[in-house]
């Protein structure tokens, strides 16, 4: 208390977590996993599983999202990327995919020249409602005026807009900024926007009545906001804070606005962490794209959003690991959690004895560092 | 105060403790280490070391826990593996040993099909009882009604029940979980479970009257439970942690049900460390799986308490180091704290003046990291 | 607090932090980067970038002063250096640059035992002065007293002192100290004094009526001064400490004198960091001698304020990146923040909402520790 | 407050700290360094630098401990070592250098096995006091009654009494343990006691008489007290806690025994540190076991105070890197901080305005964790 006051003059630092520094505690009474639910929700739209895809080019196109959508997520088609600038876009992902390294700058440079197309924006939105399934699609701010009316018109169903921060006040003289309030009234979908890391911030994004809220900037301490800005909150921190923001907000308004953590995940239990912090879906992007049905055919590259330091098109070689079904709901043989995301996220549910994504925010957790020693005559004693 | 009071929308995290980040401060009295007792107690039996075995295929078998019971320590005798699938089992684990890496999965998995067979179960059994020594034996929760009677008509000692999260109340819909609370009516032994980490699941555990709890899951940050599951608790924690609950229990019954740590160890000292955090006894698997008199025949698999997410079967080199009295007992020349564990213990008892293991669980502990620089012209000067 | 009371008769030590272990959180608002102002001032002279660099031979010369000066940030000539023991400076330069690794100590030792020639001194202050930018010198505190009038003279605008540690008290009985209250009467320029780091000396130093304040003594955990002397405090800490004194000078007397955050940097975003824990500037050295414009040719030495514990002179290559001006202003395609350090900093400032850099002294800070484990299949998933 | 009294029921765990994890805060005030005073004292002796050695045989000799002592330090001679059971060790000490590793050990239990003689005991101290030096000897517990007498009536100054932990209390049947109170009856020196680690051991040892505390039990991670057995405190917390007990001890009875910080040192800054958290003196093995003089002639074995865990005898080469004069004293070129060990702490104690030893224990000190990520731009700016 002294020392509190006593230092007062000086600027205070709060602490916050990674993944890698905590852990779930199991709970007092245990469920079967088979009994637990992993639905959420975006406005009108139920998903029985709980994962969204980054809006990457390596990850989905209009397969991979039908594919996702039927095994309950949500997949996130970018129309600013190749898909709505190539007709065929198959194409151009199997020239990206055999160009060698020395060539694939290059080449990317080139394709992310040639213009987004207004009537390809519409055919793949009307390809993915036309399986039946929810479809949702990313709008980078430049072109969200331009565009949004188009995908409305073609029945897309949930808008995404996302930047590397986004705030419900931005400031400029050169440009108006988005205004959500606005653009909601405009555009008769849910909207997905992100991504934020603070209470306050995501409360005033959810007050402007969008439907979802991503979470997360410069999450791990080799991110480049972090390295090039010094910007960044780890994941669990920033997911804790925001999902004290759609509490509050769901105290004052009775609405129940999901929040999606976005990025930082290093390993398969931290899905698990994820959601025990409050998050009420996670968005993954090269977990995905090694997916059998991925179209980055085992290569990824692009940042969900990428701002001027950033260089893009470095491609990123991560294989081709099993099916989608397997990776999201196995059954596997890998124990490193890469595989059947959403079975260990029943398990971790039943040992903390939570039927639902909502009771599982409930879960204790434990700040546990990640630094262990390796004991020559010991290793084996952990292994449980 | 104020910062705590302005945080409370957000869930709270609690630091946990791992043996890598703890110590011991020897005490202001100091005692001969030949005068201290580290007896334990299970029911009404009474354990001179304090050591009990992960119920594993290459740790025990009759012969080797007859050899543990006269060293005054518990081997747990797996009755869901190859003791009780072969009449031969030395046979099986010879073949173990000696087929190549490439060809042991599947030789395993041919291992682990032949049944469970009751006659089997109730031989082993009676073997360890002629040799006069106690006979606590493991059943997999599947198997524990059907092979109860079995082990008691049998003659067994003490049952231990394991899964990698025990809770006093399990929901299902599609089986009847156990109630430990029937199961002590219908088998007249004392009953050994686990393993839970927090103080409420372990003192609803001996509500249930049974007689001893194992403490640990996912102890270590490289543990597949934290990895894939995100689930665990570093071990100093969950020892204080339950040791509370046991002495809640204490005082509100007048009966003292001990406390077994199990995983988590790296290095001999952390044994001290776990008694020091308040343990009655330690599990230990690969460590034993090291003595010359072990059945794997230098080789360490299988775990204690396996589910879905793991495949089963991965075997291990260990290596044989020394007898199991020279691992328990001494002599040793070996300073990694892989040897001469009790004495070790008793070593430490007398630096900390504790005439017993309760008197063990008073010592003093900090929190001292593991991490250190190497210093070039400094090393020696800490090595004492 | 019962802990503390307790425990008060025991030397108490506070928690500091250094670069890597905080990151800045976003702000509520954001702000185009173009509307940020980075403006920072030294007595009257304003400067558009709040860049200062380290007093060394290789980084700075006449030409680059003047570049620099005209790029809107601050070039501190090194006034016992080559520059002023050398007519020809350059040509000692080139011969440093071409020496091979095993004779470079010996010519080292060598080319600084050529005595400072006053005349030089004046020369080197009247060319930049020629090119109509500020002029700043760096002397050493022996010789001070003798060059200052030259310098003064000649027209310098700005006067540096550093030494490792630098109090405004110093007890000495065999030379009489640097009194910069006295220093000041009779050298009519600002003064910037360093190097230091705590709340109390910082305030002293601000008190003598000094014009800035170098912060920074043995920042990081691999600093000389830390690991012979076990001297120096991270350097997050030392910057809030600093603003904090900068800060109360301010209240008591109105006048603003700002600090100046000087190494320990790592990252590019360090820069951003330092600013965020209350910097008004930052102090670089290696990073501005691998312009292609630096005098060192690639190559780096020397210390900013050497001590008798260094050797002086060790060579280090560095290469040479690019031209100042990308350096600091961009563009680039190095995504390491080790180019366009402003457009970073505005960047960051954007993000945080702050207009000014003493707006950007107000954004909140969360520690956040650098370790991290490696993901194999998770790596790309964090790369925003 | 409230979690706190929540917790209660749990083990509390204190945080201490190391070496690595400390940095000592330069003054507001500074000083020359050679204006500062080192002295520390034994009972009536003053010795003008604060380095003891270890009494081990690679590091004392007859003259090694005359050379320590003209140059103001103090040598202990181990009188359990070679030094007391050999007539001409200088033979031992070379046969033990030039011995290959493979057959080393096998010397060592040989050379050891030779009973130590009661003239040697005399000779040695007697040829040190000869040459006019303070003559500190160790003996080990067992042999003190026996031989205290001898060196007492030899003219030895110090005695030294040494185990890992020592207590002023020890328990045991089998026979009676030292009782420091009779012990300073029957000899007629001043004793130095250890090693202790809290502060209510150490002030309990003061209690009983004697003249000097050795602190360090278990200091680092790696250390054997902390692998085998669990047990140990890092070196800055033990010494902050002694230091406390030192000074309650003064208060009580106006009586100041010095405490001795051993062990735990990696950098020459730990020295500078150890004085800074409350040392009056460090002592010092492995880095005088440099030392030209020293008779392990680049060779270094032994602990200080060995326990039956550990086997005695591994060689460890240290190297010969300067006379003892430079590694003391300096003058040196190498910046790791091994060498001019006092001239550092000097200038230590002038950055933090500290006259004498006693002054240093006020300076202050920050929490500095020692783990930083390498910057490949940006290494050479931190380093001062």
């Amino acid at each position: 208390m002294c020392s509190e006051k006593a230092t007062s003059k000086f600027k205070q630092l709060r602490r916050s977590y990674g993944f890698d520094e905590v852990a779930i505690v199991p709970g007092d009474i245990t469920i079967n996993p088979e009994q637990t639910n992993t639905d959420f929700q975006i406005g009108d739209f139920t998903f029985p599983i709980p994962i969204v895809t980054s809006a990457m080019d390596s990850v989905v196109d209009v397969n991979f999202a039908i594919l996702l959508g039927k095994l309950g997520g949500l997949a996130v088609l970018n129309l600013d990327g190749i898909q709505a600038r190539y007709e065929n876009p198959a194409e151009i992902l199997a020239e990206i995919a055999r160009t060698p390294d020395a060539e694939v700058t290059a080449l990317m440079q080139k394709v992310y020249t040639e213009p987004v197309k207004e009537n390809l924006v519409g055919d793949r939105v009307r390809a993915i409602k036309k399986a039946g399934v929810v479809c949702a699609i990313s709008l980078i701010p430049a072109s969200t005026k331009r565009l949004s009316p188009v995908v409305a018109e073609a029945g897309a169903d949930i808008l995404v807009v996302q930047s590397t921060v986004t705030s419900a006040r931005h400031i400029s003289r050169s440009y108006r900024g988005l205004i959500f309030s606005e653009m909601l009234k405009q555009i008769p979908m849910p909207i997905i926007v992100g991504n934020c890391v603070s209470y306050s911030a995501c409360l005033e994004l959810m007050r402007t009545g969008i439907s979802g809220v991503l979470v997360g900037v410069g999450p791990g301490a080799a991110c480049t906001s972090r390295q090039v800005l010094g910007l960044g909150v780890p994941q669990i921190t920033a997911t804790i804070d925001c999902a004290a923001a759609r509490d509050e907000y769901h105290r004052e308004t009775g609405k129940y606005v999901p929040i999606i953590t976005d990025g930082g995940f290093h390993k398969g239990g931290d899905v698990c962490k994820a959601v025990a912090a409050g998050a009420d879906a996670v968005m993954l992007g090269s977990n995905l794209a090694q997916a059998k049905e991925a179209p980055g055919l085992g290569y990824h590259w692009g940042m969900s959003h990428p701002h001027p330091a950033l260089p893009r098109g470095t491609r990123i070689k991560v294989g081709t690991t099993g099916t989608l079904e397997r990776i999201l709901l196995g059954p596997t043989s890998i124990t490193d959690g890469s595989q059947n995301l959403v079975g260990a996220l029943r398990t971790a549910m039943g040992f903390c004895g939570a039927a639902t994504i909502r009771e599982m925010h409930e879960a204790e957790m434990v700040i546990a560092p990640a630094i262990t020693t390796e004991g020559k005559y010991w290793q084996m004693a952990q292994r449980h």
